[in-house]
């Protein structure tokens, strides 16, 4: 197969991720390629070997985000192009004939037990729980006999030859992951009237209100922010840069303002990308920001430079 | 004489105004004509009866500063081409021979009387405050014997016939009027690097926080405002348009770049010129808003928009 | 008659301010004195000659108003009670039996003639214009003879032996001139939820952005300002003090907050005093800023410093 | 042992987090008590099992920052009472008399491998990277021999029988992780003038501007934010609640202030304590935000209402 009919993920097989990415269309005709780590995904991208890699980066079950916030904002670049998002709801897996009265110890990904726990303290109130390096591990555990049960998305069963003991698992109602299919920069798809963008900012210094002045970039265009993350830059404690995503696209005049704005204000800027949003939901435009005021606005300074203003 | 060769001022003969003028090295090869009143002068440019006219804007001590803000903002537009600062001192006129004593009537424009009370109190504690049409008018109610002294400058006391009995008067220090040559519209002088540039706006609604909001265009590009001030729009109480004098000039792209903020988030903006300071200040550049960065900003965006950020 | 009974006002008798200040029910009991000036109204009643004065603050046609923002700015504290809205129309005033085509000379306040400008373009075209002290004073001018016809009050026509040749004339509709009755400092009277509070401020130092930084404490508190007027400090050019009337009471939380904001934030503060709207409207208050929210929180904060947050 | 003799932290023994814990003095004398994460270790507290907890909150090798955050912000309350700041350097483990050669394998907590992979890359160039539980739980792994080494604290060499090949091993300079020690609410310790005040607050609605509002409650009284974290609150993606460290204490009026600005602009907030910085620097404090600032506003709006201002 060659590096462009295949698509890496984050792994092992019967993840979240691989759910996630197998609910695109051309996930179909590609090879999904299962990789160890989300920053072995994207260096998959990065070496030509992948034409393109989904990982979560938002609420995952799975740990990935620190992990695709960092590794997108770091390295060489890439870019995202489309979003997907996966309701949330595990499964409990286990051995096939195994009865929940003898369950005594649950495993999973550390990010996983939170949004089981009270579900656990009311059905296994006895387990103890176990750490996994992935949901998948913790399933590949289970088939070893390592522990009793895996909490993992239940396409997971198949794979380990488990069967799952109660589906539709989430402490919290509508959980949901979102994923980001990620490739190398080119040209970003044309603006559907639906989109997000994603960029990445480091902060000049940090005097007091210097995160509010950037903040401002966006506000004063009437562009709203959908995320906005920090992450510390790995140069000691209290830097951080902040990963955001905002309504609109790059080819919408008032988002590229902010962008040149963010570029102005900031030490740094790493632009992410402009795609379709998975919501379907459209930014509401404040008066003044539509293209239309945009151009009207620099023909207006051309004629006041001119005199005819 | 042509029209070109005519500059009217806020008269009558001998006002500060006419002083001010004449500090002007054009002036002395111009028709100086004296109009009655701020928006006579300015008529007299939009008419083409005058090339331009010298009106105060700030400060006066003759009251012509919201009507010269309130023609700049309305009726066919005007553009200001120079500033000019003039100290402010009083001299108190009265008839050849007439000794301090015998003064019990003085006279001046209303907007005079502030700046000459204290000394007033302590000099004329008896005299009667009567208010003139203009410290000129007051100079010519002397001359014809209606009151005994008048406060004006004291060039006009030649035009009148009458001697200062006092000068340097002024209650504050460094009392000074600014001026503003005004002329038709047309292409503003090039940048010197010592500018400043005039706008008025209306704002869109009056939510609160909308002239937050409008300020914010000027202080997120570092341009710093000298002077604000809000004149009602005649539409009803509580419905007001700003002038504004900030830093640099139109040329400088972030000054541009304010003006089309401010044109995009308000009803109405007219441009009223960029010129060079009369005090020869500089702007002091905020890291991010030099022209150098706004082109590599826009740069940055279109390599973005290509794929290539 | 003592004090106590005196309402100065700015005279002299026939002016619009003497019309507002009769329509308060409590003047038919006091002793109206015209003063002629708007200092000299204070002054009476600073010095105790008056118990209160009525003088124009906003949108006059005669001229008070930077008189007045200017008087309450400085000089020994006083504070304003109550306001007067009084919808502004000329009255062409000529000695009885004056023909309109006869009237070759208008007077009136140079205030008042943008605003009977476009009327007496069309009615009295080639008529001069000549400016008097004030509009009363403009009909004492015609009933000596001096001019054709005075633009001044209907209510002047008695006062000064003239007959009304027309009446309702303003070239702005819905004009409206707005009065303040000012008196010694004392106890504002209790809020009736249809207030105004006004205050001056003077900026701390004139950095970037200092204007939209107290700007700031009215927004952030969600309190609405209903004016903002900038005047010269008589420092020099570009030192500004502001006058703002906000919705609300000092004795409403976010008020008084807003005021102890600006009391940190400003180089000076004077309070100028919470009284009752004459509009009648009322605030729209944003979540977070009714009283009941900001006792709660400072009852939250208590409870924090004490473990129990 | 009684429970106010206990200490938890997040085991196992031999994390930096047991190092962490030991640099404070009263460890000596109490019993530390590894736990097998960072709700384990807090709820010990919350139950009385234990007095006090030492979790990594900011930049941490060992992934306990999103549960630490996502702990603190939800459940039952507690409060921060110390933080404790240990420069991160791994060393690489290995059974006694392993050569650097024979390594094919490493492992350690997902989140090390970023701060460890340049290095890794220069000096094991073949070798595959593993992922375990927690950086000890590694160390145990190369103890029973199911990895040839693992990344982790020098000081867990001891505790797993194995030596260090390599020590000081940190790609960034100056990487350095951040512990706080939790108990339950109670009085925060005295002011020492070198403090941090910790926060979680829930926006109100994501309104475009919301996070910008709540910011500039810090801005406006001049705190400086030391930290800002944004926290999905599990109910969905787009919805968020920020961690917000700030300079000061909450007795000092200043970060009281924006605390009950907090209180009524947000949707909820949870005071998390005000604790000594374990930096020792100090706050720089802005013109207008002082204590004595602070007392003489209030002061003064009482003279205000009660018109004496």
């Amino acid at each position: 197969m060659s590096p462009a009919s295949r698509y890496a993920y984050l792994g092992p097989e019967g993840t979240f991720t691989e759910a996630a990415l197998r609910t695109l269309p051309e996930a179909a005709t590609r090879d999904l390629i299962p990789m160890v780590s989300v920053p072995a995904a994207l260096d998959a991208v990065r070496n030509g070997e992948a034409a393109a890699a989904l990982v979560p980066i938002e609420n995952s079950v799975e740990g990935g985000v620190t992990a695709t916030l960092d590794e997108l904002a770091s390295g060489r670049p890439l870019m995202i192009y489309r979003e997907v998002l996966l309701p949330i709801a595990f499964a409990l897996l286990a051995r096939p004939g195994t009865p929940m009265e003898s369950i005594k110890t649950v495993t999973g990904h550390p990010v996983s037990q939170p949004q089981v726990r009270r579900w656990t303290a009311e059905h296994l109130p006895d387990a103890v729980w176990e750490s996994a390096a992935s949901n998948a591990d913790g399933a590949r555990l289970v088939q070893e006999g390592r522990y009793d049960a895996a909490f993992a998305g239940e396409f997971a069963a198949a794979t380990y030859g488990l069967e799952p003991l109660v589906t539709g698992i989430h402490d919290a109602d509508d959980a949901v992951t979102r994923f980001v299919l990620v490739g190398r920069p080119a040209r970003p798809a044309a603006a559907t009237g639906s989109d997000k963008t994603s960029v990445v900012f480091w902060l000049r210094d940090d005097h007091p209100g210097a995160l509010l002045e950037v903040l401002q970039e966006f506000a004063s265009r009437g562009v709203n922010m959908m995320r906005i993350e920090s992450r510390p830059t790995g140069e000691g404690i209290g830097r951080y840069c902040f990963s955001v995503d905002c309504e609109g696209h790059v080819q919408d005049r008032r988002v590229g303002d902010v962008l040149m704005g963010l570029k102005r204000a900031c030490e740094q800027v790493r632009y992410l990308g402009s795609y379709p949003r998975a919501d379907g939901g459209h930014a509401v435009e404040r008066p003044g920001t539509t293209d239309a005021e945009f151009v009207e606005a620099a023909d207006w300074l051309t004629r006041c430079m001119d005199g005819r203003g």
